[in-house]
């Protein structure tokens, strides 16, 4: 299962990482030991110059997956210490304070892109994650997200 | 005009600025005095959580914005020193070397937003731009990138 499944139903629409944005990325975030992982296949249109992907996107995957690298450790946290039962709604929910991508190397259009995140920093509600992004077991791209735990009333129309 | 108007037909499909993708952002960068500007209203479906515009997509303005005032920047140059005649086919196409961006306040969803860039450094064929996101007046994401002119051959399938 992956983090963004636990977020509750009115966090669900995001552009990169929602599963009930019809348009949207859908990037999906799992554990994996000590890091995170996911995947994505950019589609056709996710061009940058013929054969490349687009930064943009590049930056979206390093955004969705580092925020939810962060919600995810917060969550196992929580839950190692017995204040969030499993299984229960997904309290945290963190927004992008800053986003830092360095393109490495161009990466190819027309595979699957792993990334894997780390947390670097972790002080209060603030998360620092490093997210990497690989073609074909090279990395492409290397971001660094600031993630901010939401405030519980952000973003509830009033 | 705007400055990917004037980019090759090759270089017309990047998702964020490309006039010939059907699914892209159609980015179109401006000159304003010794500024750039380029306005884009983010469809209801680029949201992060409700009320707010998705960071994914704000790292997308500032970045074909940015890459879009540094091809600007080169060409205005270029015509002035006479080396580039104005009106001939786009002699340069920039990618992004790193992007960083702040998200200095959440970007209010359903109002169309304005980025401004300024070139703040330029050396040979690296140019670092510095583009601003704008709601309703109010400066919401500032963004850096370092962008570096391509080899004439990049993207060219062979």
């Amino acid at each position: 299962m992956a983090i963004q499944d636990l977020y509750p139903e009115r966090y669900a629409y995001c552009f990169g990482c929602g599963s009930r944005n019809t348009h949207g990325h859908h990037i999906r975030t799992e554990w994996d030991g000590d890091e995170t992982v996911s995947t994505f296949t950019p589609e056709a249109w996710h061009i940058a110059v013929p054969g490349f992907v687009y930064g943009g996107v590049i930056a979206s995957l390093v955004d969705c997956h580092s925020t939810g690298t962060a919600a995810a450790a917060m969550l196992r946290s929580a839950e190692d210490s017995g204040t969030v039962v499993p299984g229960q709604e997904m309290p945290f929910r963190f927004v992008t304070a800053s986003l830092q991508v360095q393109y490495l190397k161009p990466t190819p259009l027309g595979v699957a892109l792993t990334i894997r995140g780390r947390v670097r920093e972790w002080k209060g509600r603030k998360v620092v994650v490093e997210s990497t992004v690989y073609a074909e077991g090279v990395a492409t791209a290397r971001g660094e997200v600031v993630a901010v735990q939401m405030p519980e009333n952000f973003g509830v129309e009033s």
